[in-house]
């Protein structure tokens, strides 16, 4: 057990109302010397997809202990499980409903451990549970008891196959491959699903991109690289290829979104 | 005096400034132990009732100790006092304005002890204190003093009547009860100002909603018990009658928001 | 070394990515110790200027030892220098943009000690350093480290002449002063660039304000005192003279912005 133990919340709750908080006051009592790191509250609602990927992008930046607390959670109060998980060097506490998909599936790819909990156990929790509020009444106090000492195995059963999403994958064509736009960041910036090594095999001075009607074939490495307002490629910090307008953004420039099919040309 | 103390910031400040920053500068340099947690700073500009709910709301869930620093303050810099209050075992630290009114209401229904100050000794504050930001000249310096350890006494005058706003209350007529939408959180989910003990007596599957013309009977337990789209009734978090759309917003769905009158039918 | 220092982020990265959580990991893992403070991270996108007013607003109410770290950075991954510097007591981490302006314009108007390093020494650094996010791999870890011990002179090369905007002045007129409006806040209030000391020659009584085709001399010491609705001119929490509709937004009253133009009459 970490002295300062690091516990991470990402959630859909937004920040208008007092939920975030709440939840830190239930950790701050279980886990005084817990340190309360935000990632995102601002997960679009009930989008299981845009958390895990969230989540997916944000975990490896932290150190070994750190406890994941990720409530998207359109199935709250239903049969679906509560999950209390170590990944490799990490946990993670959240709904079973594909929230941790990538994350799993990193562990699974890279032969980490991955140790999967039911959390039944009624010491960890809040009574009663509400059935509409279970980051409150279920999984804070789980993370919180996890930051204070907790064994993983104390929290219930262990399950042997979380659930996991469908996932969009990249498909090849005859002139290269199809994707889609997986998150439009704040400054619009438009990510697709296609991982920098597809790009690997190719001269990337003739690869270019297909989306909106629109071929974009302008390649920068470094977003000033480009004029203002010019519509650029680029492999982004998460190293996949990307869209962006210079100081505007893509996502407005473009009118598109999430789910938006977009080609790899690189023949 | 505890070794960590907390301090939860309440205000209505927004996250687009520095104000909040600059309060816990302050804080940070007063009382290097304590430990900050936001409740929210997206308290609509000027709204006490939204601010004290939000409040009333969160602060039972930290542990006692607990200080909690609100502002909402239109009336900064008039003849209004500034508060440095103890309710059971928690503190609280803001204008005299009506923001502490539920847990002033909850203290003396439920016989804790209430103990009010005024905020005037000028040992606890950062001199020249400005005319338009108490928040940091006044509150913030009041409530990291007392986290290092000044007695609430200390802080000047006692007094015995802290403002209390007159609130809305539900009326019984002959069908039911009338009431008003009380919040609407992040999700568009309506609260009522009908806690569910109004529902104790009566056979709930007969209780119904009147709201902007439309009648509301579909009752749930949980959110995925509905169909997307579908609006029910449910107890919330906060053990009042809400009403939601599944997946969606039922602000928007209605076309209502904070006060809007509300009818229960019961009959 | 503090036992507990203090890092404050301000950066235009928003809150609904997890950009922010990130360096907020990469933080943790080099400095467990280190005290986390956001100023905003609501800075417009690539608004240079609007960062270093807020920084310059906030860093003077943190104690001697804070480590200031900023991001806007529309030059990321070009030529320009990533910078770690002194200014009188505090640290400061950013790119050398001229985010860090007011402070250093600070520093030298009152005889401060300046000291200004170039970042690269790749010690201190997460390699391979993405070209579009040297918040994560640059600064972040820069930071840390300060925090964690390292010397500023371990970071690189001294360098003497850090990047100043050129900024906006007020200018003398047979009437007045001519300025323009420097920032808008939460509440939709007006910061002219007239410093309080301008008025301390003349009868306040007889000073008032043009912009947009309005004369404004209401002057009022609380909003409070004015009506609901109201334009006042006051002097603001960072004592400049500002421009406010009571219980409402002066932007949108008068449907004005950062940049336009206001006289200041005194004759």
């Amino acid at each position: 057990m970490d002295e300062h133990p690091i516990i991470t919340l990402l959630t859909d709750f937004g920040l208008r109302d007092p939920y975030v908080g709440i939840m830190k006051g239930i950790i701050s009592g279980i886990a005084p010397n817990a340190k309360i790191i935000d990632l995102t509250h601002l997960i679009p609602p009930q989008d299981i997809r845009a958390g895990a990927l969230a989540l997916d992008r944000s975990c490896k930046y932290f150190p070994p202990g750190t406890i994941h607390l990720a409530v998207v959670d359109p199935g709250v109060g239903t049969e679906r499980h509560a999950l209390a998980m170590r990944i490799d060097r990490q946990l993670f506490i959240g709904p079973d409903n594909g929230l941790f998909t990538f994350i799993i599936q990193w562990g699974k790819e890279n032969r980490k451990q991955v140790k999967a909990f039911k959390i039944e156990n009624p010491r960890f929790r809040l009574e009663p549970v509400s059935p509409v509020f279970h980051g409150r009444d279920l999984f804070a106090p789980a993370a919180a008891y996890l930051a204070a000492g907790a064994a993983l195995e104390d929290f219930g059963p262990e399950i042997t196959n979380p659930f996991v999403l469908s996932m969009a994958v990249t498909e090849r064509t005859s002139s290269g491959w199809v994707g889609e736009i997986w998150a439009v960041d704040h400054f619009g910036s438009l990510e697709t699903n296609f991982d920098n090594t597809l790009l690997s095999g190719c001269d990337p001075k003739r690869a270019r991109i297909h989306i909106a009607e629109k071929i974009i074939d302008r390649w920068v490495t470094t977003f000033a690289e480009g004029k203002p307002g010019e519509l650029v490629l680029l492999i982004d910090s998460a190293d996949r290829l990307c869209i962006s307008v210079v100081n505007g953004s893509a996502a407005q420039e473009l009118g598109v979104g999430v789910g938006t099919p977009v080609e790899l040309l690189v023949y």
